[in-house]
């Protein structure tokens, strides 16, 4: 878990209360930011991605970390690092997909350089106006614990991708793994719908690293015990269990959140409740207090 | 050329009004957005810089941009991407850098991910409240061209450096050369100075790219001829004439400001006027339409 002890070492370096959450809520300027980076080889693979899927899921994906605060995304900067041999379609294609993924966002800025790989880095704005904006912390004892579409289908389609088959390619979109991993879609409105109704507190995040991975971030944060129904969680039935629990990047919302809401919002599926503390996750009766080390970490070798 | 190609293809597939601007300005939210990558063999290498002086310069690069805008500072986020066999001693000392750098600023975000070579991209945040924000294209006749500091200084670092002699290396920090390539400062004061007391439009860049770029910029921008009287230009007498001109990475700030404005503000030195255009940059009465191709360009083989 190197990646984890480097966040603690620039916590303390910097003694930052920002440091660790996925969006930075700088409440003097009413604005979310937070930045995201897909590295070539760790994130993403050239062939097994087109330029066009990639630019749509570099924008997507830091949407997704603006919705899970419940602000609005509006602004997008994109860096690119690119080798000496891109070409200009590649840009145009990267771009054409940036750009009808950032329906309502728009990019505004970033830089180009030189690279041996490719390497993108974007950062989000999004603004807190009319907005109850999310805190991981805020999970309480009685509130529900809903999710936004379906679980697993990105981890399934990455699967089905490097099976290498001439049937499950980049190029086959029309299958819905595929396109859930290739080109996901941030969950704008299931985030506005919940910050734009909720006057309590409440605990929101995306499972960019799998939704078992948000329900113990959330549990340990609040310092409550998510007991959870995995019967309930929406999942393809191809899908199994462990990939629907631990599988990353569907890029869908997760919150906690008093019922009193659920009457104003819709779009949702209630997959547990939130119990008094210690920190704990209940999966059908189970208790675990750490998380199955099957999750997605870029420094695990 | 490639890079500038590219911001072409960037700008017409985006449609957009802000991209090729060192800063977006989001008049709606009050602010200013930059982002800017330091890609390890493109920007630095590993040898010839400390981590310390890596985070350092990370953060003084990015500020850079938003003093250009004449907005104040006030957030960063930071990305790093970082080969597995990063210990954390790096992390520790890196931070170290940019919070040393950082005064006044503040880190609140961004991630880390794996990689082959370190890569760094990060975005600062600054504010436009009391301030008037330049534009590259608000140069006019009449008008007075300042900059700060000495120019030339981090070309010839870097110089220095690259001879690989025992006596200049990264460690040497009191040669004033090998610190200004080493450990940039961006020119908080001379900005806010120039942003506090101005009503006029207003021109400024910084000097990321060399003094010459800079102005080539403006003129081009603002269809104006620039008349510089390069023995103003403050530089070391080391220097040379070429290096002060087309040495990057400076940051050094140039304006063009109206004359009225100078009264209130210090430190700055005037190197020239702003005449009619069309667009073209005098050095010394030599008239230049078309930058010397001696410029800082990642996609030059």
């Amino acid at each position: 878990m190197k990646e984890q002890e480097f966040i603690q070492i620039i916590k303390s370096t910097l003694n930052s209360k920002y440091i660790g959450d996925d969006c930075a809520y700088l409440k003097d300027l009413n604005i979310l930011v937070s930045q995201d980076s897909l590295v070539e080889d760790v994130h993403f693979k050239k062939d097994l991605i087109t330029p066009y899927q990639l630019g749509y899921k570099t924008v997507m994906v830091n949407i997704s970390d603006i919705c899970a605060s419940g602000a609005k995304p509006l602004y997008l900067t994109i860096s690119l690092s690119l080798p000496s041999d891109t070409n200009s379609n590649f840009i145009r294609n990267f771009y054409n997909g940036a750009k009808d993924a950032a329906l309502g966002v728009e990019i505004v800025g970033g830089d180009i350089t030189g690279s041996d790989k490719i390497y993108i880095s974007a950062t989000a704005i999004g603004s807190s106006k009319g907005r109850k904006i999310s805190s991981r912390s805020h999970a309480k004892p009685g509130y529900k614990i809903i999710v936004s579409g379906e679980h697993g289908s990105s981890a399934y389609g990455l699967e089905l991708l490097l099976k290498g088959n001439p049937e499950f390619t980049k190029n086959n979109i029309e299958n819905k793994f595929i396109k859930s991993h290739l080109m996901p879609e941030a969950q704008i409105e299931f985030s506005r719908n919940i910050s734009e109704n909720i006057q309590s507190d409440y605990a929101m995040m995306d499972t960019s690293d799998g939704l078992a991975d948000a329900l113990f971030q959330i549990a340990k944060s609040s310092n409550v015990n998510l007991d959870i129904d995995t019967t309930k969680i929406p999942h393809d039935s191809r899908v199994d269990m462990q990939t629907v629990l631990y599988g990353g990047e569907d890029y869908q919302l997760v919150a906690a959140v008093p019922e009193s809401v659920l009457q104003k919002i819709s779009g949702y599926t209630i997959i547990g409740d939130v119990k008094e503390g210690p920190f704990s996750v209940n999966f059908d009766g189970k208790t675990f207090t750490q998380i199955d080390d099957k999750l997605f970490n870029h420094f695990k070798e």
